[in-house]
């Protein structure tokens, strides 16, 4: 099986990378390198059976060339940077829901049939059942992220219905892990290496969310490449349990050895979208034979560790 | 009130500003008349609170010069053409979703607050409850169109939560009645004018659909415009009743003095993406005192005598 993964270079997509290579299949990369990182992708790319296409989701005459041959896309690549879409109202629209369409219509027109999702928890907006589950009442938007994983959700499933073709969708939680480059253990582990006596927290600290490590999130999706589905399966991926972001903040700071004073900007939530309770009901991938392995304490120490040990992460973004 | 109504000249935009007008209004009737009609608005253009402003949704530029000093923006300009999603399939996303995104945009720029939006019972798929309320479980998108109106209905919640606007978002059923100008009574009207022995009919004649007359769906949207909603509010817009395709066809045949044969092309569907049966729970705009006052028969039989008496309309489109 040969696999085009966009954003492959990225988090998520560079593990994938990694296992897809692991079970035999033929890997097309195909990223823009804009949030992806070369070395993320450098041992995977020593497989003769990898190969980068640097190009980017909304240049659809590159995308059909790169998906010549292939059975399967793994659409990974979005603006996956749920915080900023205030500022720039129009990004989340384009990077997401526009170069979602952009990759079916070249699948139609190249003939891929087949399409692995990342999608989003964030899509359930602020849900009145938790653990939450894949058909919760039709929700409201409270972030612009949330709004263009939804509507990419609803192009995909509309193709599948019109083209016959089939998809897996998953809503993940934030994930955790080696490669990661961008959320809240970033944020504060970056704050507490130039600062290790005080840190400022967003909301009130007691934000309730629940964090998947990289490596349960894509063998969660390894095994639903395994199973011959169904037209449309959407899958949460999430971690039965949850944690308070001060919880986290206690774990990162143990691990840095450091004991800041807590300065809290208050209000139930982190920022306008921000949701204050995050918690996905995964059994029905877990019915599929999958659970997590990690705990979400293990996965935030592991995401500790391996940022210390690739500073240029903690650099790479601004 | 000055209200800025895009799709004003369309089937129910028109009898939007209509009623607008009557109720004091000034407005803007924002149409680039591709699908719209001038005739439709010639009498509201006569008041000297309406004017029209031939511009498309998509040029954001014309979008805030006309929106200024408007306190709401009725958002009914689409492509209302379900049916034709497949063949070109990202002509919903742009007239549907990408032009919601740009109708935000000017209003967040101008700093209009208030929306209405027309969207669809589309959205609900192929649902498992019937009647489908409002918080029916996330449904699998089966049309491009419907998964362009959801899209829409994601911006319009997620800039509600953000920027701090409010929104009635409408999820009407099929809409008949004068100005009609596509769907299913037209398309026989056209058929067995030109050929009253024998008519095709798409599926097998038992879908079950529920209509609802253009001049109850208005009703229904004033009704919401006095009120002082919350942030978002999501109606459906149907009626209690619903009938089979093949019933529509009777009234049809009856009013026009045919009895043609039928030739039934089979199967649940008309058309990929058609849902074999709509019937929306409209409680809670019913609790708004609102209720339908013509029957589904009345509202197809006001439609033939509408063509009968305006067969220009017949003749509009190809």
């Amino acid at each position: 099986m040969k696999v085009l993964v966009t954003g492959g270079a990225g988090f998520i997509g560079s593990h994938l990378v990694d296992q897809l290579l692991l079970r035999g299949a033929g890997v097309v990369v195909y990223d823009n390198l804009s949030t992806g990182q070369k070395p993320f992708i450098a041992s995977a790319l020593r497989s003769e059976n990898c190969h980068l296409v640097n190009a980017d989701v909304l240049d659809r005459d590159s995308l059909r060339k790169a998906m010549d041959g292939c059975e399967m896309v793994a659409h990974l690549a979005a603006n996956a940077d749920v915080r900023r879409g205030l500022e720039r109202p129009e990004w989340d629209l384009e990077q997401n829901t526009m170069a979602t369409s952009n990759v079916l219509e070249a699948m139609r027109e190249v003939g891929v049939k087949r399409l692995f999702f990342a999608s989003s928890g964030a899509i359930y907006g602020e849900p009145e059942i938790y653990p939450t589950p894949e058909d919760a009442p039709l929700p409201i938007q409270t972030s612009l992220y949330g709004a263009s994983k939804l509507a990419a959700e609803g192009l995909i499933t509309a193709y599948c219905h019109g083209y016959d073709m089939n998809a897996a969708i998953f809503r993940f939680v934030s994930i955790l892990g080696p490669r990661y480059s961008h959320g809240h253990v970033f944020d504060f582990v970056r704050k507490l290496l130039a600062n290790p006596d005080q840190v400022h927290v967003l909301g009130d600290g007691q934000q309730q969310k629940s964090y998947l490590h990289v490596r349960d999130c894509v063998a969660a999706m390894m095994r639903a490449v395994e199973q011959q589905g169904q037209n449309v399966e959407i899958f949460n991926l999430g971690h039965d349990d949850v944690c308070t972001v001060d919880d986290s903040l206690s774990w990162i700071s143990a691990r840095l050895g450091v004991q800041p004073h807590r300065l809290y900007a208050g209000g139930e939530r982190g920022w306008v979208g921000d949701s204050p309770r995050v918690q996905l009901d995964c059994s029905k991938i877990k019915a599929l034979g999958w659970k997590p392995t990690h705990s979400i304490r293990e996965s935030v120490e592991a995401t500790v560790d391996d940022l210390l040990a690739n500073r240029w992460l903690l650099d790479a973004r601004t």
